[in-house]
């Protein structure tokens, strides 16, 4: 039986998958581990979660690869920046690392938004969606999207295809940890609404309701932000599907129904109606495990038809 | 000998040309008339140009295909939005209409940036950049970019790709034609320096040096605008290159060097370092035919080596 793994390797948790090889790429076990950081820690806790799926395998079963998603930027193989896995200084060769340490397994490290969006593919033909082209957003702690364009897995020249939670929304905004000030993410994200709000973004939404003056504005920064961030996506590569993700998104259905709302606003121009961008959104379902399964599909591309490989 | 040509109809004037159908596509014949409007106006200019190129080919000249580029939207081989051509109203089956006019003469149209892209892309080859990833971007009455990734060009799902000239940049900003507040393009192209300024952007910039306080937020919009649009690319599909074109940039050399500044300030930080957006950036000459060699390439894709067709 043959068996790709994948690691998403979150700041918090790894959380790891097997598959079968081949469509439908079956789960065959999974698991979750604490992160440790830096680049021993990374190498080390990816190492064991290797370990601990195979030690979970039938007898039979050998792995044909290992894939892995990494909360920041990679390129050429490496790991260049990923502030929340305490890697910010030297690139780390994690793909390298972990092949070696399992006896030579092909190896690939990917962006964990860019993996997540082969998994979020997996999840819309599952549910009878038979697109190639898709943008995976994601709002976590930042926000930033994955691109599949035709079929292929956008990486970029520097490994940076989809990154805007860095754009400038608003010159005049606050200071972003980044050294910009009133970048997205500081509008349209989790820590974005954390900085702001110290309850949960279904709270916000009631306090709005219920008239806070605070709680209307934020919610209503939140709203615009994703919105923007979906039209920015639908007016820069006009994929034919966006689809959203991540807690905030999912936790909030009030969220989904503003955003919507503020989308179909913009379809009161010409070229809003020609862009049509509410009917592209989808939301994919909390708890989907689409990080780790599209790490472990990174390593699937060269061999299927229709390839996404970039 | 055979012939491919190429259309870059504007709103004012059609620029036709007439290349070599094979690598490196040398330029045969050359000719300008005025635009005529609405959908018999542009199929018969563009079919008047045909005949003027044809007459002035050699007589073993066997015309193989036809490219038109468009200033609108484009979908499906039909011109579905292009005010500038006083097309906004039902689609126009524009390159049936010229292949059918011509006796049958495979005939592609496409938006014209997206088509001047192709020309671009010739440009950079012949001034020694071997890449088949970049955007052109179009600084022009509007500002909007064509997308050749991995040597594809992007059309998107509705042909949109690369229109961020509508995407809202100050939702606080003044109202746009389009119907929305703010665009992109109202700061960051001709027509927003002109809605504010009456000379030149070269008397603008003067203006500015001089200490005229309108001038300078003119200018520092205008700068800031494009260098956004610039990052924007860069951050969205991160392209190897992003050739910027347009008379407004070509005639101001201190716009250039504002614009190029405005991108390396962003590199104080550490995720600006990684992705070194100034040293992307190219200049496309004022008078380069990009529009109309591109349109004229439209139909060679399909028959060369590293095909760019989407």
């Amino acid at each position: 039986m043959k068996i790709r793994l994948g690691l998403d390797i979150g700041g918090t948790t790894v959380h790891g998958i097997a598959v079968t090889a081949h469509e439908p790429h079956d789960i065959v076990t999974e698991a979750t581990h604490p992160t440790r950081k830096g680049a021993d820690g990374v190498v080390a806790v990816a190492l064991d979660m290797v370990t601990a799926l195979r030690s979970a395998l039938p007898a039979d079963a050998e792995i044909v690869s290992i894939g892995l998603g990494v909360p920041g930027i990679v390129h050429g193989g490496a790991v260049t920046h990923a502030v929340n896995l305490g890697l910010d200084g030297n690139p780390l060769e994690l793909a390298a690392a972990v092949s070696a340490g399992t006896g030579g397994t092909p190896t690939t490290v990917e962006n964990d938004v860019k993996a997540a969006t082969l998994g979020g593919l997996q999840w819309l033909r599952e549910h009878g969606s038979d697109v190639d082209d898709l943008a995976l957003l994601n709002v976590g702690t930042g926000i930033a999207a994955g691109l599949l364009l035709d079929g292929r897995l956008r990486h970029g020249s520097r490994g940076m295809a989809g990154e805007i939670g860095h754009l400038v929304h608003d010159p005049t905004g606050p200071l972003c940890p980044c050294g910009r000030r009133g970048c997205l993410e500081l509008y349209a994200s989790g820590s974005g609404v954390r900085r702001q709000w110290a309850g949960t973004a279904a709270e916000l939404f009631d306090a709005a309701d219920a008239g806070d003056l605070d709680a209307v504005r934020i919610r209503d920064e939140l709203t615009s932000g994703i919105a923007q961030a979906i039209s920015l996506l639908a007016y820069s590569v006009d994929v034919t599907c966006v689809l959203v993700t991540g807690g905030v998104v999912s936790a909030t259905p009030a969220l989904r129904d503003a955003i919507l709302h503020k989308l179909r606003s913009d379809e009161n121009t010409s070229l809003g109606r020609l862009a049509g961008i509410a009917e592209r959104v989808r939301w994919l379902p909390a708890g989907h495990p689409a990080g780790a399964l599209g790490a472990a599909l990174l390593g699937a591309g060269d061999e299927e038809a229709g390839s996404w490989r970039s």
